[in-house]
């Protein structure tokens, strides 16, 4: 089972790279031994970074349930995600994922996957991209009012 | 003008609390100067849990520019990036960000930004999420093609 559906992950990322729709990445969302949804890397056929197999196949899944979680799912990738896509597996509360390629090869074809990863777990002000924080005493209000709304919905 | 922006990115947190249209969180985009694209938070509104402000901020951006990258672009966030949103600034290569909110505060009201970063950091097998690979070998094929393509549009 758990082949069949790498399988068909791995075959969303060739179709993708063989039909210059994106890069070389598939995955899709399985939850009960059925596939809801599925998704490719659609980075540069619609200017959206974001659009790694994974978020997009999240997104659909999430549609799919009407929900913004996806417990009791699992996700199979063409490639191991990247930190984007694993804290989204986070969010989603995915119960666990596989996947075939790894950061490592993935830096050998020109994507910065293991790059990132080296990069999230520095402190801020290590970090290659500048961050800086800003205001501290006006940005709390804004959680000051979530907390005070008793009608918020959580996630 | 760094105040002005962050405010701006304060103001539109506040006003998402306040009207219950998702997470007390804001983000805008600035190039040159000017606000190219805003988001605010939208995971429980359209069951997205990618929808957080900086990822739609980025997406709107890429749209008004026309392009998968923004370079020379900041981001302003009332709160201090997850590692997925974070993840997605590198992957636009932003030249930086600016944050009201830390990730811990964003711990004491609920969300769970600090946690995944230290999950994130961790080696794969010690992950509160199950992650595995399978089939390797046949998910080399999807890397050879996007090599083989002399096409292909990298990013």
């Amino acid at each position: 089972m758990h082949e069949k559906f790498m399988r068909e992950a791995i075959a969303l990322a060739v179709e993708n790279a063989r039909n210059l729709w994106g890069g070389p990445f598939g995955a899709i969302v399985v939850k009960d031994a059925q596939v809801i949804a599925r998704g490719a890397n659609r980075v540069t056929a619609t200017n959206d970074p974001t659009a790694h197999a994974e978020i997009v196949a999240i997104r659909a899944a999430c549609q799919a349930l009407g929900s913004f979680h996806l417990e009791g799912c699992e996700i199979y990738s063409s490639c191991e995600p990247c930190p984007m896509c694993l804290s989204a597996m986070y969010w989603a509360k995915i119960r666990g994922y596989y996947y075939g390629n790894t950061r490592f090869e993935a830096a050998g074809i020109g994507f910065d996957d293991a790059h990132i990863y080296q990069e999230v777990a520095k402190p801020v002000e290590e970090r290659l991209i500048l961050g800086a924080r800003l205001l501290a005493e006006e940005a709390a209000e804004a959680f000051a009012e979530w907390m005070r709304s008793a009608a918020k919905v959580t996630y």
